[in-house]
């Protein structure tokens, strides 16, 4: 059986077909720390919509699970591929097919990088706003499959915002295209948006239309705060936004994330307990805008280095960029996703204290504070997630929902959240999506065991 | 049999069922001068989510359709109950359940009006973008069920921007609480933007969380150019998008439009074919922005006005409000609501010209020229939209899809459009649309007839 879906599939993309070892290996997990079971069949490199449909003929004739993969730097196990299932990467489709500055439009191939793709489009001016940190090394189609968020996306939106349409092969290997170039429609179901965040379950991404912002004037201004407490810097992160003055860029890291990066950085080590706001702001009024906010800070005890110039800017903010490696230095980690309104953001860093003293674990933590959405890490020893820290995340998810929260501000779900979906969703709801899941794909063979998987 | 629906919903239901002939005869229109065959059962006059979950078990329980109904000044024809159905309206469901000014959300009734919500956010310095033309008249509910957008959508984004999350009962009365209080969140499916825009056809939104903003700061500023044809109007607007200035309205009246609007508020006839550009910037730049703006515009040949002071900007503005009731004066009219890419709003307008000429019509446009989305009027004697009118309709649909564009920008598909629907889902994606509606109804009693029918 999977020698004849491996001769269909050669004999249809030939070389396209990669079963060389190392290959089969990457492909069996992202950047969760998480690695599917067994080895799949095949990487499929596509290099065309009709590779791709090509692919999904043959799966769906053969009933055999596809995994999408972009460039598999997910952290919920989303793109992991496993025994008996075909990887389909969709990573080599990285041509931008057309840039619209007067309509602010690209369209693209979805396994374009974010940073190649805004790379080009700076060239005139342009800007694709969604900026996970990873924005170096994921895809516009990863991003777009994750509904993506970043640094900028309090002020500037998450992938949501800036996706007017997507060309999408079904399970079947017919394409569609949703959505419209114009900037408004209502026409019929908004599939597009459906299709934000579903986690290659539905479908593959092989082309999108994007919204694009025109790159923003003036010179950005940062400043860094300290605070006795990430309590305290939690209350500050909520007055600046209660100010009403919106920063580009508002991040919180607690002491023990503080500690580790600074250890990795070598700089000195910071006052024990402390707990840091980094924060940016942009466009024509930057400047009074971080004097506003510098006056916020200072008024609930904060101690604000503002950067003399871009470089200094650059220079605090590498600090946050640093948490991923410097976590890395400790052990393997998982690292979680949960959003809270804005103002539970204080509650949420009480909530996590809880955790770590109730289940004696250090959960060193980081957050979007700009839009509530916090990565608290757990780190371990060995590849695997001990129960333990299972436990105690489960609790940490809860508490979350209690706020009312999320379970994934922007990670997505996968493998890694899956038993928590219906938590958050309830029964009837969970049913009704994968309900909606089985109209796109009724033979279950699009990244089955992955969001809905019981 | 319809004796026995209106008994059980008596019994339930009380005096909330209405079967008054003027209630029932109201019940049949909306605002497209469109009305259903025949004449509903009954209203039930909802006044809580428990009565909107009462209805719709009854209506399961006796395969009734149900119409969903919020103030009913809907363009589509989408709130219509004709024959054998019940009109359920949600008018008096119109409690503010919660405002929080530090979370920049409110939670809300489906019934409450757009304009009676912005005047008590208002209070707080707070504001919920979404400003369709109606929104003195318009409910919430009815705003996310059509995707409402409006005069300030270009800088503000339209309703899907603006809602994380609501509460929707199904078609056989099951609750649902789709989305999130918080800003961020990718767990499951995106059912909120699914329900934005689906028309009453996927369930009754009984609730909803809205993502509001601050007001915006600082004295408005507005303009008003006239040029010597529509099409250099048009090319002014694509140039002012071009310029990255960005306005909060911007809105293009052509010469029909604008001679029926100064004829009804008795102002100075306009010069022959002149055709008006009406702008207005907001913010703490809005003084410089004017400017610049003023430059584009005399740059490409338009005669410019400053508004004086916020009073005659109001003036200058009224004169785009009174396009509905202008065109009242002239007979019935069929609203149409084309959205093409910003830079084919010249193109679509040569378009518009040609179909006037080739079918013998007059088609006064207006457009909400900063997102592309147009409103051609046809204007005829008597109730029912005659077949030459439906002609011309058809060959200004194609016109827009050829450009890129969408049959409907803001107003939906209801009765009026659903013909045309499947020419731009195509129809794999039509079926694909038809099926996830199934999902959510299987018996067919939401808005049946409605976007979908064949
Ligand atoms: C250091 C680091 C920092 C990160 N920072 C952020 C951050 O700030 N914000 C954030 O949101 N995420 C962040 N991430 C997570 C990750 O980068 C994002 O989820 C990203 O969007 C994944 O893109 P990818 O191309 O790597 O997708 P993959 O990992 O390859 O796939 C992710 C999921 O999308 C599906 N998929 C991928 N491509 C397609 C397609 N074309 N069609 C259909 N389905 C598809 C896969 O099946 C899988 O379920 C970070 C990760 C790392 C390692
Ligand atoms: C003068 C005038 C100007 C207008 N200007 C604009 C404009 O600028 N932009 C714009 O977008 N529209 C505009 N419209 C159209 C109309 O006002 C909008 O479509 C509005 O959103 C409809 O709200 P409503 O409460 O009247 O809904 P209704 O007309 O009662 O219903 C509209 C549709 O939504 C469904 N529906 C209503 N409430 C619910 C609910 N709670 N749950 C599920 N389904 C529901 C109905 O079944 C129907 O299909 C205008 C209309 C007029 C008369």
């Amino acid at each position: 059986m999977s020698a004849d879906v491996l001769a269909l599939l050669r004999d249809a993309l030939g070389e396209r077909v990669d079963t060389r070892p190392a290959s089969l290996h990457d492909a069996r997990a992202d950047k969760s720390g998480h690695a599917a079971t067994g080895t799949p069949l095949a990487v499929v490199h596509a290099a065309s919509v009709d590779d791709v449909q090509a692919t999904l003929r043959i799966a769906t004739a053969t009933r055999t699970p596809v995994v999408t993969r972009g460039a598999g730097t997910g952290l919920a196990g989303g793109a992991n591929a496993g025994g008996g299932e075909i990887a389909l990467s969709v990573r080599d489709m990285t041509r931008i097919l057309e840039v619209r500055a007067d309509d602010l439009i690209a369209v693209v191939e979805p396994g374009i990088l974010n940073g190649d793709l805004n790379a080009a489009l700076a060239a005139q001016g342009l800007w694709w706003a969604p900026d996970p940190a990873s924005r170096a090394i994921s895809t516009v189609g990863g991003n777009i499959a994750t509904g993506a968020g970043g640094l900028l996306c309090a002020k500037y939106g998450v992938v949501r915002d800036a996706v007017l349409g997507v060309d999408l092969v079904l399970a079947d290997g017919r394409l569609l295209h949703l959505g419209h170039r114009s900037v408004k429609g209502v026409t019929g179901l908004d599939l597009t948006s459906l299709i934000i965040g579903s986690e290659g379950t539905l479908g593959v991404v092989v082309g999108a239309t994007l919204k694009l912002r025109r790159a923003v004037p003036g010179e950005v201004r940062t400043l860094a705060a300290t605070f006795p407490d990430v309590r305290t810097a939690a209350v500050a992160s909520a007055a600046v936004t209660a100010s009403g003055v919106q920063p580009a860029i508002m991040e919180l890291m607690d002491a023990a994330s503080l500690a580790a990066v600074h250890r990795l950085l070598q700089l000195p080590a910071p006052t024990p307990g402390a707990a840091q706001l980094t924060i940016q702001t942009d466009g024509p009024a930057a400047a009074t805008e971080a004097e506003a906010i510098a006056d916020v800070l200072r008024g609930v005890g904060g101690t604000v280095a503002v950067a003399a110039d871009a470089a200094e800017g650059e220079r605090l903010l590498t600090v946050r960029r640093s948490m991923h490696p410097a976590m890395e230095t400790l052990g393997t980690s998982l690292i979680e996703d949960v959003s809270v309104p804005r103002s539970a953001l204080p509650a949420m860093f009480d909530e996590i204290a809880r955790v770590e003293r109730e289940h004696g674990l250090a959960i060193p933590t980081v957050a979007h504070a700009g839009d509530g959405n916090l990565h608290p890490n757990f780190v371990f020893a060995g590849p695997d997630v001990p129960p333990e820290v299972w436990a105690a995340a489960d609790d940490l998810f809860r508490a979350a929902l209690r706020l009312g929260g999320t379970l994934t501000g922007e990670h997505g779900v996968g493998v890694l959240k899956r038993r928590w979906l219906v938590d958050e969703l309830g029964e009837d709801q969970w049913e009704l999506q994968r309900g909606i899941q089985r109209v796109f794909d009724p033979l279950g063979i699009m990244n089955p065991g992955k969001v809905f998987a019981p």
